[in-house]
């Protein structure tokens, strides 16, 4: 990222990396934290200062008369920089413009015909150009863009190697998106993407561990352990949708058996309500309505989901103990139906202290995921 | 441990967990390793060698003609210090003195009368006296004992804080031990002391994430997720024993329905076997003979048992995809009964490339969890 500090870089990139995700923090406060000396902390805060990353804000602390020089915190411009967050989904382009601090500044969308990649990618290439191009003007301060895809992707790379809902194989997304706009592009698994921006930017802030949960038409969860996101060594993690809670329950499209996605995904809720209910054209939308107006068996439906979910949440807990897990996702828009059951099933398996992780279960809306995007390409100018 | 080289504690203590979790190896090699100056693994290495810890093997690589000095790898003389480790248990003491590449040079064992405090306090101090004034004069070399008790530890602290098995509440055992044996003493739970044995010195050496699975009286497990020891926000984690593998299965002790513990522990498997053969008084050993006999029904006690272990460790692989799992415990000493199943219900569960996840399933010797207790006091010196 800053190639004239390179001696300093680690002490630079931690600096940063603290302001921007805990600040405002005085350079006293900041040696504390990264337990560098206040000479170090200064020499590292001075090119990012001299580069417009970050200012010092007027003094304000003073505790007592004999207290010394009242400290300046040091804090982010946050329109440094800007930043474009795209998900792509099977059907949309959910795109924003954020700030240095990961704030929206604007949104955009456009919707897809078909997710094959030729039309995908011009539809991103005029995204893009809508979002930079319009009022704000954000084009001339925006180098760098984050793309949030589902299913399997080599961050390091920028290759999309299988992406179910979009039938995508060993797309170079990366390259190709980088030759259409000129950005710096970065891609991740959306899953990852939000939970990136949750511990950059959300709840997870300063967690050493940490889990967020997502509910939709599959069921993900994305980990920070150690202070790290967790990849798996064979580059599966965060499959709680996976976990088998029913050894006797619905045979799975994975292959197992009694999955918490076989109960509690979209479609399968989907289809037990159309049995529930012995209406075989029932949508989503109508289970959620027929529960919420007290229909008993499509409300059984919703409440074994929930309780399944709460089930991998407390495997979760009691596998990595997590600080804080967050559940969110398109799914939790019927999250009145789910939410009590998904706490109920949590509380009875989570083990002894486990059950103390507390939960905040929160409907998400379609732009967080874009954020998300657009903050992995923020860590990746701070990791540069 | 080397207050005199404190400006370069760090590098020190990389140099040495390197060469004793992965030497010999060379000067060149570490600092390619570590990503440090060849001069300042040189440095590193000078007091190390000084203070007998490292030695200089004799050259022994030359590549060919003009290939440059040939390197003297750097290796661990295993036998500068010598480390007590024990694992206590309700009814015995198991202990041995491990030289500092964790090899056990001797071992000796205790019964317990009753695991009431004062009473085994007195026994570990006769133990540990028999293992240091024994054949192979430890004593003079020895500062060091680990101790590995089974449920919730306070390493940092040395409080046993609750140990269900021994029916210890908040007892101060670092402090009681160290009065007594006039030793170094560090206390830690049992599957974590052997999960740092298996990190270090075995199958998970060099690994960024490593499980260990242990199948006896509970289940349990321990994590190494992003190359660290997972302890737990709230105090708990790797209770695999507690996933809920079956909704509707039987209610656990935890309060938790099906969970792999009510199902595969030691009493479980006892207690479904008296019913499967109509025998109130049969116990483990009796089930054991009874299934390896042939008997259907008894037989498929430890099928679901072992179907339940396995469902519970692809749950871990599908959420922290761990590099390799190591299966073990005193438990698998019914090892042929429970492997099959063990690897049926992983396979169904794990998710896409998780299944890729070697297991290793193995009977586990009892002093091995002693060898778990010294390497934590070896650790203990390398991170002092």
């Amino acid at each position: 990222m800053f190639p004239e500090v390179e001696a300093v870089a680690p002490a630079v990139t931690a600096v940063f990396t603290t302001v921007l995700t805990e600040g405002p923090i005085s350079r006293v406060a900041l040696a504390r934290r990264l337990d560098l000396s206040s000479a170090a902390v200064t020499k590292a805060a001075r090119p990012l200062i001299e580069m417009g990353y970050l200012e010092e804000l007027a003094a304000t602390e003073r505790t007592g008369p004999g207290a010394g020089r009242p400290a300046s915190p040091l804090a982010i411009r946050a329109d440094r920089e800007f930043f474009v967050g795209v998900k792509i989904t099977g059907d949309e382009l959910i795109g924003v413009v954020c700030d240095l601090r990961a704030e929206v500044r604007t949104t955009a969308h456009r919707r897809l015909a078909v997710p094959q990649v030729d039309h995908v990618l011009i539809e991103l290439g005029e995204l893009v150009d809508e979002l930079l191009d319009g009022p704000g003007d954000y084009r001339a301060r925006t180098r760098r863009l984050g793309l949030a895809v589902s299913g399997d992707v080599d961050r390091s790379t920028g290759l999309v190697r299988y992406s179910p809902f979009l039938h995508w194989h060993d797309l170079p997304l990366q390259e190709r998106v980088e030759k259409i706009t000129g950005l710096t592009v970065t891609v991740e698994n959306d899953v990852k993407a939000l939970t990136t921006a949750e511990h950059w930017f959300g709840e997870g802030v300063g967690a050493e561990s940490f889990a967020l949960v997502t509910v939709g038409a599959g069921i993900g969860c994305g980990l920070v352990v150690n202070g790290r996101l967790v990849s798996g060594s064979h580059g599966v993690a965060g499959e709680i949708g996976h976990i088998g809670i029913d050894v006797n329950g619905p045979a799975c499209h994975c292959g197992g058996r009694g999955c918490v996605e076989a109960i509690a995904g979209a479609d399968a809720i989907v289809r037990q309500a159309q049995a529930a209910a012995g209406r075989p054209e029932l949508r989503f939308d109508d289970a959620v309505a027929l529960a919420r107006a007290g229909d008993g068996p499509v409300g059984a439906v919703f409440a074994r989901a929930g309780d399944a979910i709460g089930s991998g949440i407390a495997a979760v807990a009691n596998l990595v103990g997590p600080s804080r897990i967050v559940v969110s996702g398109e799914g939790l828009a019927a999250y009145d139906l789910f939410e009590p059951h998904i706490r109920a099933g949590f509380q009875r398996q989570a083990f002894g202290a486990a059950a103390d992780c507390p939960l905040s279960i929160r409907p998400l809306p379609f732009e967080e995921w874009a954020r998300g995007a657009a903050t992995v390409s923020i860590q990746a100018l701070v990791a540069a």
